[in-house]
């Protein structure tokens, strides 16, 4: 399904339009064209090739997904790909929905199979920008790709707790599960930065160099991107430090479990194997054993028995074995 | 064998043709000549050497198997080196088989010890794509390098699938052996990578100089395999991270089992010690033991025992050591 | 609140004036001028906006704290965010408090949420080095960013410190607790790192190219402060470095431990067991055993006992295994 | 002792010659001379430097022995240091022979203290090629380079094939003993690389920039010699990457062979306990123990015990704790 | 304590001469000035900035000791910090001594609070190399620094041989202190790399570019100094690696122990409480036992406990358990 919104940077006149007027509107350097492709079908793909001219290889990196996300330079348009992530159903998996960018000198054309927040926001944005319309189609693509890149720091927040409970988990009452938890906040951390860093060493190099597409002015905006972006891939690889060290945690705090379980064992095998040995030693069938006669030996044998398992007891604990 | 089809790209007609021809068709700069040489024999060599002209060192890099993937720039051609891989044989092994190719302005040749997919792939794909014939030689190679590049994606599947496996054979019914396949998973990618990124470094520098042999138009295809280079060795560098966190949970998690057994240990001991304790104490030989002359005392005892045992055993499922 | 003071570089007089006096003020090329905005209101942000014709980008990026440090060059201005730390509470936290510089060819525009100590420091110090004041603004900026990365030096020496303390808990008398420290201490560098590396890579890029702003010979006071900034930044690495080699060593000698006590375990388990034998050879009621009718058996097997649990005792101490 | 060889590149004849005629030999451009000299004297360096006005440093790196490989322009020729390698001894220990090569315009000049097999092997292809006696010295450094860095990759084939004996003896009937030869392959790496790198970067900035000594023609050999460093130090790369592979599979089975042993501890402990435990019953005083009458109590005891054992037993081996 | 020497490079003559002297020598360009400044105090710097006019930012970092190594460029001279470096003191404790150094067209400043041997040694080979007086004041500095660089390599030896020592603590007769000196001289690679890799890449940066202060000629001594610093920093990574190595080794070693210890573990258990049922059994009060009637039964008894403790003991000896 094709949406078509046309403002006239002149009048600053919104407009929505049917797709069948793009090429009149385009002609027109004062309207900018803002097509939104959601869930295409494989004839939408051939109406873009035809209208717009696209290479056919951007349009085949259009249709097969899963594409890095990157900054492409063909003939007269860039185009660019991102996604948009979120942590959705019940685990908080994360979920991430490629959004294809054609940014021409007058028009932005936005291919989705998903819905995308973005859209949303850049459409209410951009009429409440309206008087910056001058920025042309430069503005629209920033304000996109802004939205994009602003939704990964309330992601990263949620990360970020997560690695606070983990942290609980390990100093305070230890869990072993919580390996399962930091290897899933490891993986997640890995898929954010593959959709992160291409994009923000990509933005490094088409800010270094002529823009022909980007007018002077649009540049500094284009410029905030790239400082959000850096933003975004410093916290990332912060909490990959972060969770590193939190795996070091977990492995010292494990093995230091593993020394108290076993001075445990030690403890209690002493304590036990100590009493016992007495209970062995009047079990032994001398014929002179003088405490066998006594009329208090077996409490005193008793006695003697809960006195070395006390004081066993009482020295272990002093010591911290136990 | 040397196989030579030749595409006139003014009539865009294809004709194969004997290797006698070569000369005689190369003359006329509309004809694409390419020569696939299969299982070539030390004559083959020859015969490329005097016809194409080529230096020694590449034909011997071409007699030499076992170079390093790379593109050579000599004087009127490129040399490239490539490797198809796939899986193979019952326990999944990576198999690499080379394949050289001489590029030329309108001439292709191929050279390949073992039977190349690629080959038949652009084969087929030249023949349906006669219509951008203006590319040249150039388009060609292309066919030839996208089709070995965009193999390793299926490749890297089968992977990723055994890297899912791995992580239920860790997280869910602990198996020991896993290391194995991790070990093996890890040395695949580590050749793999080995295969991929001195292309990509090379296609890298490639891209950004002046060219001479690649038509302006034929340049944004091979800007095309660069990004899928970045995109299979990206994929591989992930791969290779999320294998380092399944390595680091195989290890942690074996860890924990052996706090878990180390738990067992001392509370199988500490029960049987306990109940073995009292039976030591009823085997004293005190003339004073009112117990034993009890009616009941041996049911006492062995009563006793079992609450012994019991108690410790519900204490120690409590706290979660058994 | 907005505190403005003027430096007249002619007279070396200071002035301070009311924020409304600063258009005039700035006019006049020989006057410098400081307005330091602490706990900015959003009326604060207009006026600012408006008096000096900041970029909507730089005045929301003020706004919204959390940035991370950076120097941006904007048309007329350069915008610089930095933090000063240090190490407050109970806890010894880190506390990072965010200062935003606006620095133009004769004004420096601070902007901070929390009283900044640097500010403190550089206006006694501009006072001080009013006979340079032909260095412009630039002198204040430097005199201000210098505060701010010195005073992460002494703040390095207290990690230091404990790491040799942490140090001592390992190798001395070991603490399992350690690994708490190590973990607090590592995300301290870690955060502090965060903050120091970004702004030494960007005055690394800032030094090296033309700078209309800074004059000559304000450069190699910045040149200083650059120096300063990878001082700071190399002795976090070599800090981070040591806290790695003293993680390897908390694990290394906790395994030690774990060694010893597995020692003492058999060792202990190799006594008694070997002791409670004996004790368990003479409970056998065979009727023919003759040490069972000797009148000093009993004192005898008491002290082969004796005997056996030393000789042990002694053998063991000697391997070293007690 | 110095051995002399001349080609006239213009006869092609080799002619050998006293030390003392080189002067007259370089005078004629046609002329290509080669001297080697064999564990020098102080006196030979005097001559090297009088007779070709060699620059005081780069004689005194030839002196002192163990400089780092590398290759050094000085006016008029350049100076190289290179290493053969070759494992020798009972213990296949790793031998570096350092080989340093003076390359002038029509002369080359190597000086070793210990014998190198690639002289006799750069000696005899010198001869063969004749008929590409224009390429001049450079030539001759090519093929005595080469010669060098070809002599690299059947030893890494040696340590590779260590690696894949490693690898049985850890997934095999584990060794503990493989972490010493793990250890030594490590460092024999270590040695390797620093050979192999430091050249491979030198050669890697030598061929990118203008050379007035190699000739236009001679720049594709070294391209050659270039690309086999690549070769070698990529190989190494990779070992060293599956030796720390093999080092963390070692540790893991290591670890598993640690669970393991512990789960036959428990395993054995529980069993005899449990069988001394009925043992224990039986030994009991009390006057009323029905079974101690019974004429087959005894038997049944044994009995109970053996069923004990044996059920303990099977349980254990099925849940593979045994 | 300043002390002056002046070299006439026409007439080579040396000359020590009173700190006041200075300007007039200086005046002359033929004159290179060596002032030394030992200890110096707060005069001695209002002095040197005074009759040299260095720049107030180089005296504070001469001030300031524990800069990091630089080389700073200042207008008519560079401004040099390196370290001495030495072990010392019972327990070898490295020991970095500072040398700042002014080097002027014509004249060099040294300024040390400790005695520097590089300052001896560098005075005695000035006069020694008098016939290279026209290399000027760079000639001298290249003695100086390289005095510094050369005695680092003395110093990697002996850490070098450490690690041996270690190796054999490790492989041989394992002592788990070793992990103590691996830490110490961990930190001492870290503190020595700290000290050369700065002045490494600051050479480098320098040799690249035009250089107004040294002399063509020279050129060729700083390249000789910046190969022997890339050869320390290459040892020290070298270094840093192996021993990266040495602890891994540790660990495993560690870890190979602790299983054996508890192979012995389960063999000691196993045997004694294998003997112990023995004896338990005898000890059961059955009235129909008949070997306890048997007039050897208690010499059968103890044969058959020593039987089966010998039986195991072969055994486990056998499978290498104990």
């Amino acid at each position: 399904m094709i949406t078509t919104v046309c403002l006239n940077s002149a009048s600053k006149r919104f407009d929505s339009c049917p797709a069948a007027d793009i090429s009149d509107l385009r002609v027109d350097e004062q309207n900018i064209v803002w097509a939104d492709v959601a869930d295409p079908t494989s004839r939408d793909f051939e109406d873009l090739a035809e209208e717009f001219g696209f290479h056919p290889l951007s349009i085949e990196d259009c249709r097969n997904e899963h594409q890095r996300p990157k900054v492409e330079e063909y003939e007269g348009y860039y185009f660019i790909v991102l996604y948009e992530a979120s942590l959705a159903g019940p685990t908080d998996a994360l979920e991430l929905r490629e959004l294809n960018i054609f940014l021409g000198p007058n028009y932005l054309v936005t291919v989705h199979s998903r819905p995308i927040r973005a859209v949303e926001t850049a459409n209410r944005l951009w009429r409440e920008w309206s008087d910056r319309a001058e920025h042309g189609a430069g503005l629209l693509a920033y304000l996109l790709i802004d939205s994009v890149v602003d939704d990964y720091l309330p992601l990263l927040d949620v990360l970020s707790e997560r690695m606070d409970d983990l942290e609980d988990q390990i100093f305070g009452d230890f869990k072993p599960e919580a390996i399962q938890e930091i290897f899933r906040v490891k993986k997640q951390l890995l898929f954010l930065r593959r959709t992160v860093t291409p994009l923000r060493d990509v933005f490094n190099t088409l800010l270094r160099r002529e823009q022909p597409v980007f007018r002077r002015e649009t540049h500094v905006y284009f410029q905030d991107v790239y400082d959000h972006l850096i933003r975004v891939a410093d916290t990332i690889d912060t909490l990959r430090d972060m969770l590193s060290s939190t795996m070091d945690a977990y492995l010292s705090v494990s093995g230091n479990r593993m020394n108290m379980i076993m001075k445990r064992l030690t403890s209690v095998s002493t304590i036990l194997m100590s009493v016992t040995l007495i209970a062995g030693i009047y079990g032994m069938n001398f014929d002179f054993m003088p405490e066998l006669k006594w009329e208090f030996g077996y409490v005193f044998a008793l006695l003697s028995m809960v006195g070395v398992g006390v004081g066993l007891y009482a020295y272990l604990k002093k010591v911290n074995w136990l």
